[in-house]
């Protein structure tokens, strides 16, 4: 289809323009109506299992010859199981109450105004991402729900999956009367047009990018619309004196190796060096166990000698595999500098019944999600009670944290007077 | 002072540093303290009343020989009711509730976990603003009261009286305990300047741009921080078949001349067909009795013949003047895609006892603050109750509408549990 795509600007002004379009009647929709869209491309998935399996193998054939890595053929591939989950993902969002029109606070004021603050949709949402062609469906699912209009570009190498799964999904989306253009697939996999589509200002309302370092920092620099990023992951966990080591094995176990590869797995171990003692040399143990490299400090390397040194660099790494680098901290204010040098700002945990430490720990360190005796597993929307998410935030404007259906709204301001003037 | 600059780059970095060091011990830093250094500030602004004058005077004098406008040193000036209204100011800041450590939700998962979604400071704030000394007090009370290091670039016609400020507001930030890089004033009135801090993305974590079309232009063009504009308002009053029309010429003319060089005043008048023949040669009388210049679709100089014609271009013009621009219009579906089509998304009023048009005028006008049966002009922190503004946001990201403490936090989730980990 690319070749149907006329000049890059005329195109993505039509793009816009349909995308607007569309968002200013998504805005005041019912919820039926975004519903019915909704299990009907859940339906219509389902049944195009062939199809999108079909398109799907000419990725997985394009990403063969041009030598994809045997993880991102698997990120890339849509399996029978994956495209039931996708249908069962628009389902689970269908069922989600709809942010749209609540209410989120009211007042009256001494004249007699009543202000009603009203959840609001963004608008038009320019949504980057890489290769897993599921993310096409997820995030078109929170955008329609939200009320949003979305244009999607997902990776080049799933371009043929993605055109298929937007195809279902439009068709879905008119069949339940709603426009076209509430949910868009970019038809080109140019770079440039990604740079054109970030200089859209007043068309475009929100770009969310979600994938590598180079992704986002290259958004970043070339955007002129808001960004949320959903950036790296340099989570710690805490292991205080007086903890229940048994309990802070557990948890350490799972922050490291239930999925290694996300962003809200733990990279580095912090330990109180009054337990270090006791617990390094069984956490290592039980690491290696799992298959995990272990990195340490000098005063680790004393108590676990076979762990290999960890450098300065390894303290600002977010691996995202089976590797950990562990460090033996004076106490939890060595600790909270530690992360606050070292960290990200995403998830750090801390396991300590010493109630100083926790709250010094909870007030000290400024991270999307801080955790108290729990795994840094949990800093996730669906874990959250959200339902679903868009991904994690790591920006502190708009969006921190999980981002599922309220963060993609806005809100107004609508004031009721019977007469009122300012004096 | 400029002369003591290092190079930019360095100084900028200095700016940021500091402003870093002063966030991470504001953020956690007790509410005490936060009102201790802005009554202690409002003090120091009294006493120091003759060397503000003294300084305000010096650029008084450099306005007069630069040619700047009535108007334009009007704003400049420093008078004794100025400074005290700058005083006042900082303590009424002091009186509202502190928003960091709020615990904005608090619920129990069925694991058990505990998530608690907690107020805290942004971080560093970059505000950029215009002429008006006063704002670099407004400005740092707010900032600080929310636990944020701010840094604050005002227009070079105010240089000297922002450094006499400046210093006054620095010295009582540190007498009350607090890090002087809490405020920092920018000592240089280069423009390249501001490029560079607009540049040092994880250094500032917010840019506030607040003055006329070209400054906020230049800031969102050269930023890579996030910014929040504080825009034009092109606010519209519809006036609907069956309002009040005595009502509605109240509300007309409060939302016009009661301070016309505002974002919320009123610029465009949209009258129902209906009742254009009793209201609109009333109005028109009224307004130009108040002064106003009035400029009217054909329809409208039908009814009042001495009208000036409104142009294609002022239904998008921000006159901030006593000029107003008059459409009837057939309906209010017709006065909402005037609005749609030409408003700024600020200001918008309905006049109206129609219960039907109340609510579609209600849900299809998008903008931060939809008034019924008030006037524009209560779109304001002050008017809504929030103490203070900083300005009135008209993007849909983070605060929209009146941007006060509130506005001025982002939040952590604090999760507490006793070992739970995820499956």
């Amino acid at each position: 289809m690319t070749e149907k795509t006329p000049s890059t600007k005329d195109y993505a002004q039509s793009l816009c323009a349909k995308a607007r379009e569309a968002a200013t009647v998504l805005a005041t929709v019912s919820t039926a109506g975004k519903n019915k869209a909704l299990i009907g491309a859940a339906e219509a998935i389902r049944k195009s299992a062939a199809v999108l399996k079909e398109e799907n193998s000419k990725d997985i054939a394009a990403g063969k010859s041009a030598g994809l890595s045997a993880a991102m053929l698997d990120r890339l591939e849509l399996t029978d199981k994956r495209i039931e989950a996708m249908a069962t993902g628009l389902s689970e969002v269908a069922a989600l109450a709809d942010p749209v029109g609540e209410i989120i606070k009211g007042w009256r004021r001494p004249n007699g105004l009543l202000i009603e603050k009203v959840r609001v949709p963004i608008g038009v949402i320019l949504m980057i991402y890489e290769s897993r062609p599921n993310v096409t469906a997820d995030a078109a699912a929170l955008t329609l729900k939200s009320g949003n209009a979305v244009i999607l570009r997902g990776g080049k190498e799933a371009y043929h999956s993605n055109m298929a799964i937007a195809g279902i999904l439009g068709k879905a989306v008119e069949a339940a009367g709603l426009p076209g253009g509430a949910v868009q697939v970019v038809a080109t996999t140019d770079r440039e047009f990604v740079s054109t589509l970030l200089k859209m200002t007043g068309h475009i309302d929100l770009v969310i990018p979600r994938g590598g370092k180079g992704l986002i920092k290259r958004v970043v620099e070339d955007s002129r619309i808001p960004v949320i990023k959903h950036y790296e992951g340099i989570c710690h966990t805490f292991v205080d004196n007086g903890a229940d080591l048994a309990m802070a094995a557990d948890i350490c176990l799972n922050a490291k190796v239930q999925r290694p590869g996300v962003c809200n797995a733990m990279e580095t171990l912090l330990v109180h060096e009054a337990v270090a003692g006791e617990f390094v040399p069984d956490i290592v143990r039980r690491m290696r166990a799992a298959g995990v490299e272990v990195r340490g400090c000098a005063k680790t390397r004393e108590l676990a000698p076979d762990a290999a040194e960890a450098t300065e660099e390894d303290w600002s790494t977010e691996y995202l595999d089976l590797i950990l680098s562990i460090k033996i901290v004076k106490d939890v204010s060595e600790a909270v500098k530690h992360i606050r040098k070292h960290g990200s700002a995403h998830s750090d945990a801390i396991v300590s019944n010493d109630h100083t430490s926790v709250e010094y720990f909870v007030n000290e360190v400024d991270s999307s999600a801080v955790f108290v005796n729990a795994s840094t597993r949990f800093n996730d929307g669906g874990e959250f009670g959200f339902g679903a998410e868009i991904g994690i935030s790591t920006d502190k404007l708009h969006a921190r944290g999980p981002m599922a259906l309220e963060e993609l709204t806005s809100y107004k301001y609508v004031v009721y007077g019977n007469g009122q003037v300012r004096r």
